[in-house]
């Protein structure tokens, strides 16, 4: 019967465990000359094994790094040892004998592996302790996004990543051959998760992979990542959604730290406390603006403006979250029109107040966290008749919305939501450099392997 | 403050409850001359509203089917309505007014309609009640699947669906232009499972949609579904897995009851006691060959013969297990080398054992549910040398297994998993006639909309 690394100083205290049984990967090999130390890595930890022997296999071979092997013996208490205890070893088995050219050191320092060595040796790299500690975290930032929507009455929803059309307008769309037509690679569940809404659901999430066609090759972007998105009915205006968006980040952060905290630590970092998450302040856009160019007249270019909120300006209005609120989480709501996509509902009202142009504001925001924007959200058009009128004003012909348009003609419910990129939450909570570093397997514009 | 549906009942019985708003869609409307009875449905059932006026829009407009409306009133027992209340409304306020075009019968009887006419109406189809509720079950199928999962230390994984090469030989994959190169759609995330396995998570699951460029056409196949993947580390053989996947099975049908008891109703659907599903027989496959051959005996064709475990064969199997053993879930394992990928560990040890050829057994099973195939699953290779010498026999040449060959030369242990299709197991759980129905947004030859 097996035991996990972890459980073997609880049993090397207990005199009456007698020998057990362990298994895993040879994370390092120290041959004192007399006696050999090896590490063994399990999902649970490290355990250092002792050998009187060099340990080698039937045949005479050396063991080898990364080589997984079953080791029998006797659990012993010794402070210097990885958790206060080792096994001493009489009997080994390798179930695995790894060859000894190993492209990539496992058991090495992350923080001095440059990121496309990480990436070209993915199936060694996924297996250092600290590089896969953020798919640790990750799992259960899924687990408790949905966890916490299943407790506010939301369905789960699974829909198809194959469309006819984009529903963003078009452009960035991967192509798929489709027996003998041509569709498209979903850009997001948008449509799809307004559809259940007004089916009668009201409250929906996903979880699932969304794809981009982006030439961009930055440490923010990636071709194809996992949305998880929240869609919700008979919301008054995008200030409900921030309310729940709050209390969903609060709930993520809450669990990470109480089922993560040895992963955080390896990293280095921590999240903010849940009471901190319901202090984000929410700004609307143009009040944003000022704040930024508040804040970039204190730097090194006092001089300069910016116009609207890009990536320096996301960076600078978490700075002074930060600082005035104690958070590193802010809302920007009420973004004018030309920023936000078709489907998004004006701040005036279904016909668009009084100012119906390009600059008339939305009922739309962005969540910023340490930095960079994790979510885009809004309360969406509703009402048939000032959505069809709409249209034209996006580029856009009724005949190529057929969906949309009959979504909203047989009764829809005011309604909104938002999408949180699950990397790039990931990639800040733990302060990763790139998220691509997110990524089981990131896919960019060179990379599509392995 | 919205009341939901549910709750007026228990509202109309405390005599202080005073006016409530509720929300939601009109499902029904009884004109009965002097009072209007309208059923109003939201997302947590139906309730009978009562109208002492026609009710209509501001400018006069009557109220259609499918309008989302909010309507204030006082909740009254009545033992006619649906939950035994109803709600004597004093203010009606319509959201959205739904055309009274209306091209499918929301409020129908789903037995009454072809399967056509429920998908090609698919953002009306799903507001029905009972269609509603094959996702709701789905939502609670997925859940269980992962708490399930989690309780047992598995880690929950997002791979990558863009994939240079197919992992189950080449064929039947869709193909995406990616920038300046041609991908696939990934049939499994049968490779990536694995690599997570040897990372060290040594127990990982994912639920992801997986593409099948497939051109059957029947009530069993989609082109696009989500599969649940579990791949598991020291495993000894395929019967661990299916020990786990009677475990996990139990959990599921457990779950299902106690949430969605109302869902199965509308089915008069029923799920296998877990106590049923753990006394699951496991035949190998040549013995269950015969149990076929035995049953289709007693059928109408008492001469012909059946000669590999196919659909007919499936449903025999299924009936036998029933009738036997008092539970339609059969396990059979130990299939022939011919029916399994290259990636199937053989019964005799790696290197084949007495018996190389096709013939040969595998450690490896299926997983059969009410007459059809939910799971594929199997201990895989993980032993470098006879893994590279296995190629050949499947037409595989090693230079292009590279990942697969890097994953097993660097110490990887002994492993397996399965794979439950998703839209399958909700199918056969509520007796749907085709697997599309369990599916939102059904991909086949002909459909890719809505």
């Amino acid at each position: 019967m097996r035991v996990l690394a972890k459980d073997i100083t609880q049993a090397a205290r207990d005199s009456r465990a007698g020998e057990l049984e362990v298994s895993g990967w040879v994370h390092r090999i120290r041959d004192m000359g007399g006696i050999t130390f090896v590490i063994l890595r399990d999902r649970s930890g490290l355990l250092q094994l002792v050998f009187d022997e060099k340990p080698a296999d039937s045949s005479g071979a050396p063991l080898t790094l990364e080589s997984v092997i079953t080791a029998r013996g006797v659990p012993a208490l010794n402070e210097k040892a990885p958790g206060g205890a080792e096994l001493r070893v009489k009997e080994l088995k390798i179930l695995s004998l790894a060859a000894g050219d190993l492209p990539y050191q496992v058991n090495g320092d992350v923080s001095k592996t440059g990121l496309e060595a990480i990436l070209d040796n993915r199936i060694l790299s996924l297996r250092n302790p600290k590089i896969r500690s953020i798919f640790k975290v990750q799992s259960t930032i899924i687990e408790a996004f949905a966890a916490y929507l299943r407790s506010r009455d939301f369905t789960e929803i699974k829909s198809s990543k194959l469309v006819s059309t984009g529903t963003e307008g078009g452009t960035n769309l991967f192509q798929v051959e489709y027996f003998d037509r041509k569709v498209c690679l979903a850009q997001s569940p948008q449509f799809y998760k307004e559809v259940m809404v007004a089916s009668g659901l009201e409250r929906v999430f996903e979880i699932a992979p969304v794809y981009r066609a982006e030439k961009h090759d930055t440490p923010r972007h990636i071709n194809e990542y996992v949305s998880l998105d929240v869609e919700m009915g008979f919301i008054e205006s995008e200030k409900d959604l921030i309310d729940l968006e709050k209390d969903l980040l609060a709930s993520i952060f809450e669990e990470t730290a109480r089922k993560n905290a040895k992963d955080l630590e390896a990293w280095g970092a921590s999240v903010p406390k849940a009471e901190a998450a319901a202090m984000a302040p929410v700004i609307p856009y143009e009040e944003s603006l000022k704040i930024v160019n508040a804040e970039a007249a204190k730097g090194k270019n006092p001089g300069s403006r910016i116009f609207d909120i890009n990536p320096e300006a996301e960076r600078l209005l978490c700075e002074w979250a930060f600082r005035e609120k104690g958070v590193d989480l802010v809302f920007v709501n009420e973004f004018p029109r030309r920023y936000r996509p078709f489907y998004t509902y004006p701040l005036g009202g279904a016909s668009g107040g009084e100012d119906p142009g390009a600059a008339a504001l939305t009922m739309s925001f962005d969540c910023l966290f340490r930095g960079i924007e994790i979510t885009s959200g809004s309360r969406r058009h509703h009402e048939y008749q000032a959505f069809a009128e709409a249209l034209p004003k996006f580029g856009l012909k009724p005949e190529d919305m057929a969906g949309y348009l009959s979504l909203l003609r047989y009764g829809c419910p005011p309604h909104g939501g938002f999408a949180i990129g699950l990397e790039r939450l990931t990639q800040k909570i733990l302060g990763l450099s790139s998220v691509k570093e997110a990524s089981l397997f990131p896919r960019d514009r060179k990379r599509v392997e392995p």
